[in-house]
């Protein structure tokens, strides 16, 4: 059943909502590009929230902007912000204000293990489509190419689990590096999110 | 299309078959319990696959045991050994022969972060049913208990989500022991196993 959003959040939400928004982190983020599957796109966002990523980039220019299910997303995205972008210049232009450096996942040549990277560093991440990975265009405005190192016959894996696998592994280093012991975002900042998020 | 399996492999696939099966770590297991969504087994199929695990333990008790999709597992399951149990005393028998540290996975109060585990030990790591879990009758049989440290408002991520994770953080730690730099079988059961991959 949905909340009355006209009554405050009993103690144990707020209490909740403040453990969560003082661990977002505001310089991680994913791009999905022209991700089909909803149900891998709800999965990615059940995975944001977890590992604390405060905004998602959407770019969709083969197809509509997913509609994802309550169900599968676990409601995650109600907790996760959603940027969408019809074209690669607007997300370029949102990535570069961010001042974010961009990895494209995939396996050129050029690609480095994830564990290569250094994920403290404000970032941004490129997944693309199921079955063509993140296209050529898009490789342009990415300084860099990761991949996860697979060890198996079948050399692939689901894109939510790759995603899932990419935000531990940021996860990892920021929380040795201690960036989830102190709030990304400023008090007037974190005031503000937490006014809106009781309201969800 | 099947490969005739009278005719020798290409080059490159017993290329493939060596390097592959030169990392499959014969100590590192997971015991999938009850876990009903075939998709859920098939994507924690390639992850095993992907991260080397050589053999997974079936341990299903109030269903049948899966079927695995082929277009799911990505034919994963060809490449992952399966020994499957009808009941906990022949499943903590087989994880004792082989000297498994056993670790189930939950949220129990006792329970640790993964990145607190040492998994460059022999471990077996058993992940129970989509709703509820590891049962209590199986965690009796394990060593410890580990979560995946989550910071989100939705607390709970998918199985084949989390099994990923899992291996990763595993993979890590036996990566950096240099634990893929030589094979984990001796020779002779090294060849037994190539021998019959070819065949496949």
């Amino acid at each position: 059943m949905a909340r009355n959003p006209n009554l405050p959040p009993s103690e144990r939400r707020l209490t909740r909502i403040r453990y969560v928004l003082a661990r977002r982190q505001k310089d991680l983020t994913l791009v999905l590009s022209n991700i089909h599957d909803p149900h891998n796109v709800s999965a990615i966002y059940r995975s944001c929230d977890a590992f604390g990523v405060h905004k998602v980039h959407l770019h969709y220019t083969d197809t509509a902007f997913p509609t994802l299910g309550r169900k599968s997303s676990g409601s995650a995205r109600k907790w996760v912000e959603t940027v969408r972008h019809k074209d690669r210049d607007a997300l370029a232009a949102a990535l570069r204000e961010a001042g974010s450096y961009v990895i494209a996942t995939g396996f050129s040549e050029t690609a480095r293990p994830l564990t290569d990277f250094d994920f403290t560093k404000p970032t941004a991440i490129i997944f693309g489509n199921e079955h063509d990975g993140v296209e050529d265009e898009l490789k342009e405005i990415a300084h860099a190419e990761a991949y996860i190192p697979m060890m198996g016959m079948v050399q692939s894996l689901n894109v939510s689990v790759a995603a899932a696998v990419t935000l531990f592994e940021a996860w990892r280093q920021r929380n040795e590096a201690g960036m989830y012991d102190t709030p990304s975002f400023p008090p007037e900042e974190l005031a503000a999110l937490e006014a809106a998020w009781c309201k969800r």
